[in-house]
């Protein structure tokens, strides 16, 4: 599984930017082990161990525990926030930008569960600049889809009670994808963006 | 928070059947350590010290780890069920009666978030029968809210394209308010309840 939800949903997977090699291949590892144990459980030996390299090693790449998943969950985001701007930038109505919107949101949190996982379950352990920045990241990212929503309203596409609220859920509806969804399962990450596409539209009322 | 937390949503919380006093006082501290810190990284002896007991007092309540994860993830899915059932059971259209599931269903899921993220996030470190029982469980719930959907669907009360796709999307939905919900946030358990029963309604595509 870990292969094909590396590379499914963006082209070479959300590690393809991280260099050296080594580094790279101690974030993967990181990934899986806070995954499976959680972040407190997992030490920088376990995360060396799994990489195939000594804890020294790690050192010369990252200084902390802390480090690698302020660095996961930075490049986490900000490709949620890219996959998010890309959409929303595209022309079309604020029907049709929404609904693009949602799918590929829905298709990158289906095709990397265990990244998505992460990121959103271990963010109390950030502190400081490194929580700080993630919280920014993650009102830009809130902010695309209210804008969208906002668009939809003002120009009298969508039908919305509460602008502020709709764009809580339909996040929040997204992001829990990677808790439940399952690459075994019934629906393929495409599937499922099209109904909550579908769905989307329909909590912003959108005519026609 | 942690008093107001246990007590909202339901009548002394959803643990005032624990007994006796030493067992509930070690569940809760269970539910605690494992929302701070992840179940790997726990210890029986953490638990024990949190609830100002000996290790040997644990175990005269719980053989092992695993066992109070079991139990508090029982507790906690029954609560949910019986919860969504009582709403789902009272007279009134299935507009009304959905509408009233979800409402109930999110308060409780805001006023419990650390018991509802340790339940839903920890469910991979349960194995074998302990497993099994809360997938049971699981599915019940599941069942309740489908059962609703249909009941509407077929009356005609409801549009909807994919019964089983809007019954994992309307769980997915109010099961995530447990990972956002803030107590020190804008939104009070029953605004975000309103919310979401009227988002809800406007996925099943309710008439009226």
């Amino acid at each position: 599984m870990g292969a094909v939800e590396r590379t499914a949903g963006d082209e070479g997977g959300p590690w393809a930017e991280v260099g050296p090699d080594a580094a790279r291949r101690l974030l993967i590892a990181a990934v899986d082990a806070f995954a499976e144990r959680g972040y407190h459980a997992t030490t920088t030996r376990d995360i060396a161990g799994r990489a195939g390299m000594s804890p020294a090693a790690l050192y010369i790449h990252y200084r902390t525990k802390e480090e690698l998943l302020h660095r996961i969950s930075r490049i986490g985001h900000e490709k949620a926030l890219e996959i998010l701007r890309a959409a929303a930038d595209r022309p079309g109505s604020a029907a049709e930008r929404l609904a693009d919107a949602v799918r590929s949101f829905v298709r990158w949190h289906a095709a990397q569960t265990t990244t998505a996982r992460v990121v959103q379950y271990e963010l109390d352990a950030l502190g400081g600049e490194a929580r700080a920045e993630i919280m920014a990241l993650r009102r830009r990212t809130d902010a695309v889809i209210r804008d969208l929503i906002e668009d939809g309203a003002r120009g009298g596409e969508f039908d919305v009670h509460d602008v502020e609220g709709t764009t809580l859920a339909v996040l929040s509806l997204c992001v829990d994808v990677a808790r439940w969804f399952n690459a075994a399962g019934r629906r393929t990450p495409d599937e499922v963006g099209a109904l909550y596409a579908d769905l989307v539209l329909r909590m912003v009322g959108a005519k026609g």
